[in-house]
């Protein structure tokens, strides 16, 4: 971390500053020019409250030449993690599809198209049971019992469901859900990350609207901060001023997180684009960027879907994008 | 609403559509060209679900003439809402200006701070017991005695207290606090804003930091489709590029806001700038604008404040700014 | 084109306005509610200047239902369009590797990377001669004489050339050269666009930082409206709030492009990153997300760089990548 | 500026890369911690090309810490500059309003604005000869035919003219010109912005669409360097992901910028929300925020305005804004 004292400090104040720093551990190294004092604080920096800082008057600048997060960050922990999702891998080499709809609306629709995109190559199923909306009129999903007809489909096919999470209050519900999915819109909810931090469900936490790679870490890092280690992350798409997509996706994000922490990554194309003459392409580049999964909406009968129909792939659409991913795996594992 | 259908759309697909907005209790006229059909489809429209429309394959576009927001919307509502907080009015020509610390730290300290700022003008005190910050390790809040803190403050001084919540189970905590607020990370926190729809407190929803105007509005709607019309909104700054100050104000909400809605707007110059030297020129500039009201952050001693001290007025320096914000607030009215 | 009337709109203003549009050669579509009017204009709409629609009195929202480009559309244009750079073949399935230093530096420099490159697969060369800097102290290129060390190279290796135009009096210079670059600030420097318009040379036209695809393609048709119709398009990167990556490549483009526009598509991840980590996975999505081509810094000596540097291969690395690149643009074809 | 080197630096690389600095004339100070070697540089690194520097292989990261623009920069020139357009002074506590339609059309046209203009206390006179249109077939300007009824409308009201500039070759008929326009889309035309700094016109440099204040103060010392100083700034909004205005008005950045230069900051309302209904309020809340100036549209006709008619006010309801303006301006002065 460098602070960069304001001209007109003194010696007294800045020595004080220094006291302040090494009384956390930290080490200190000093350089004076004429007009600038700087200061290069060493050692683990994680835990200085950088707003504070800031708020000091001797300061003109504070910047962090180290990153916040600790658990997460690739730099303590080199090896990729890899999570064991009931038998199936994650992470480190292992890549997966996940797919199905993006809400639960029936036994009938959700066993009949994780029937299908098992066969595709799909080994997690996906669904949504608590939807978030933007519109208080639009349908919210089939709560509880939208969860039991996942369970029903897991019993049934054995593939693990990966199904999100709206409500802290929710989370007995999600006892044998394999995934709890933390939405974009709460990557954020710090109460929510902190329970799940708790508990030792694996999770999937989607980088919010237009938050930063590093804010998404301290997202991690909320979780992990509780002892919780097991978390998927994945880039959606993000906000941009482009109107044709419906968000921008982020597929540098891939790489770039790979570099910055051992965490899974993977990317979900579906709600990305929001156009599923879009998924294809995006999907493939994802596995061609490195992500370690892809998630992918299918829907059995698009003219009827609820919800976000526009952007899901019919299973026999998506029975050809998997067979595609898997060729491009080929090529990059190679 | 528009619906633009595809090239090729059989005269029956299009009159079953057509007989489908009918049934919702909607006027649908045609407009046939060579190449295109447009349906107007006239009436409420707010129950209309875009997202399912879009998935249909008949259709080529969609888009909203009229609103999606209803409870909220002018239209439907010309007068200015304008909620009695507990004796202090906002809204329809009432100003108020709102101050105190970011958290609350100590008795002494928010006692201190309500005494000089009530002195100075301010009609309803802030300060934050439950603190959402982006890392883990940083300063959360003194939680239940930080409410206790600032209720003893409301018996003292008589301020209504305007101040976070962040979990939905921390509501019987705030039963005598006067204003609730939903930070800028849980605007879409429905579930949230669901269970807030089911009381009559008064709530301060803060715009998120990358949501567009429209998105602030269906949250207020998710409020008010509960049954609570007592609802302020609130501009404090959107996530761009520019990085001098730590979001950009979007002053232009305010007038825009008032168009769309009923409702009161206020503006947060103190979190939006996240630079104490540029709180007096934005809070005059949002009163200026025609907001119902600043909330501006003031700490007694902001070498040690705890939490984003770098954005806090001395309360000599608050003084000056309200003065400046009456004598602005004149001229607008007048 | 779809106008909403305002309420309180005569019938004569309402006639008048539809015996414009008719003047036009446009058929109009009239939906009368008991709130709303809504006139549906169908006919070739680029010509109606929307800001003009706009700012009439009685008009309460326009909007476009057909895209304002129509030289660029792929409505009207249905075939891929297909390039002849002096031999190599771009667009409509012919795939090509751009690659080069970001200035021409030496003779020595720039002909020894041409070799590398070419050998590699790259079948084009790229190099700047003129460089547009943020700040008027940075190297800013070696101007006439860096496009007669292109001019030579050409000459020496057979490579067609691609570099980058600032300044229409500039344009004697290229007479030789094979594409003509308008880097991403320029893209709305409109008189260039004109003046290119009235040549035929082939035009690489970069997005700019923070324009839409809409915006891209309007750019386009400036060149096109002049009876240039040589143009490939290159998607570089769009300015967001992350700061990790210098911009964020929306990777998304390519494949909406293709939908919206017969133009061929190449991707630029050097400049889109600006971390030559990053260059490898971003240059594989881009040939799996369907780009035409790629465009790709490489540099003989990355120490001494004299601009943008960092976001150079090696040779050796650029060998490796266009390798990898063939095997994924052959998944893509099959 | 501050350096950290990469872990596994030999003392070697270390002292060259120390010569290097020390060579320009730079002090370096070294902090060296158990994992990282930091370098404190200190002196005049506005020369230091920080792209070069980034790509060396011993270097993990660069941050500046004192801002690359000198000319441009308050620290080094602590009084505000003060223009005199022709006898009309701007900046260092000189306020003024310049006014006038999008585009010039007919001398009528602009002869009656201008005087309207004048007699509601406009001081200079705007109107557009040379527009930069997103679309080749929208309105483009009268050009040099334009130019000369601006020079006849100043030979008669003896109002200072303002107009934009798109082409360096046109700089002749700008001779008479007193201010010369760079709009938003030229802002990063360097070699525009190179012959203007030849000149000593006037010169109004708009920042670009999404651009930083960084680097729209890096355009000004483009322009700077060549040795002209007589630069006004202008905001006039930035591109967001909000759709309700065109733009977002970025006010802060007028008291930022008052920071960091000494050069007059005036704010385009207009232009920003594109809104006529906006632009008395913003251009009130830019006065109040510390603008040195605000310029506004205003047309005698806007049912028949060729360009941006939607957001130019009438000569009534400008001349209602004028008299606001001056009021909100002597509460900010006083």
């Amino acid at each position: 971390m460098i602070a960069v004292l304001k001209e007109g400090t003194t010696v007294q104040q800045r020595d004080n500053l220094c006291e302040w720093f090494k009384s956390m551990g930290l080490e200190v190294h000093l350089s004076e020019g004429q007009f600038q004092t700087i200061l290069g604080i060493i050692g683990d920096t994680s835990r200085v409250d950088i707003g504070l800082l800031e708020s000091l008057s001797i300061i003109e600048s504070v910047k962090r030449i180290s990153e916040p997060f600790k658990n997460a960050n690739r730099k303590f922990h080199t090896n990729d993690s890899v999570l064991d999702i009931n038998g199936v891998k994650i992470g480190g080499g292992n890549f997966q599809i996940i797919a199905g709809p993006c809400s639960v609306e029936s036994r009938d629709q959700i066993i009949t198209i994780a029937n299908q995109v098992k066969a595709s190559g799909a080994a997690i199923l996906r669904g949504g049971a608590f939807k978030p909306r933007t519109s208080p009129y639009d349908f919210q999903g089939l709560h509880a019992a939208g969860i039991d007809l996942l369970l029903e489909v897991k019993r049934q096919t054995g593939m693990p469901i990966v199904t999100e999470i709206m409500n802290v209050n929710d989370l007995d519900l999600f006892e044998e859900i394999d995934i709890i999915q933390v939405g974009a819109r709460n990557m954020q909810n710090f109460d929510l990350l902190k329970e799940l931090g708790k508990t030792k469900k694996n999770i999937l936490l989607k980088r919010g609207l237009a938050n930063t790679l590093k804010e998404l870490l301290m997202s991690a890092e909320y979780i992990m901060a509780g002892g919780n280690e097991n978390i998927i992350l994945c880039e959606r798409g993000i906000r941009t001023y482009e109107t044709y997509t419906r968000n921008t996706l982020d597929l540098s994000a891939v790489p770039m997180l790979h570099e910055l922490t051992h965490l899974p990554v993977i990317v979900d194309p579906s709600h990305a684009t929001g156009i599923c003459r879009l998924v294809e392409p995006m999907a493939l580049a994802a596995v061609a960027a490195g992500a370690d999964g892809v998630m992918i909406e299918v829907h059995n009968d698009p003219e009827h879907a609820l919800c976000d129909g526009a952007q899901s792939l019919t299973p026999e659409q998506f029975d050809r994008v998997a067979k595609k991913v898997a060729r491009i795996r080929e090529v990059i594992v190679s």
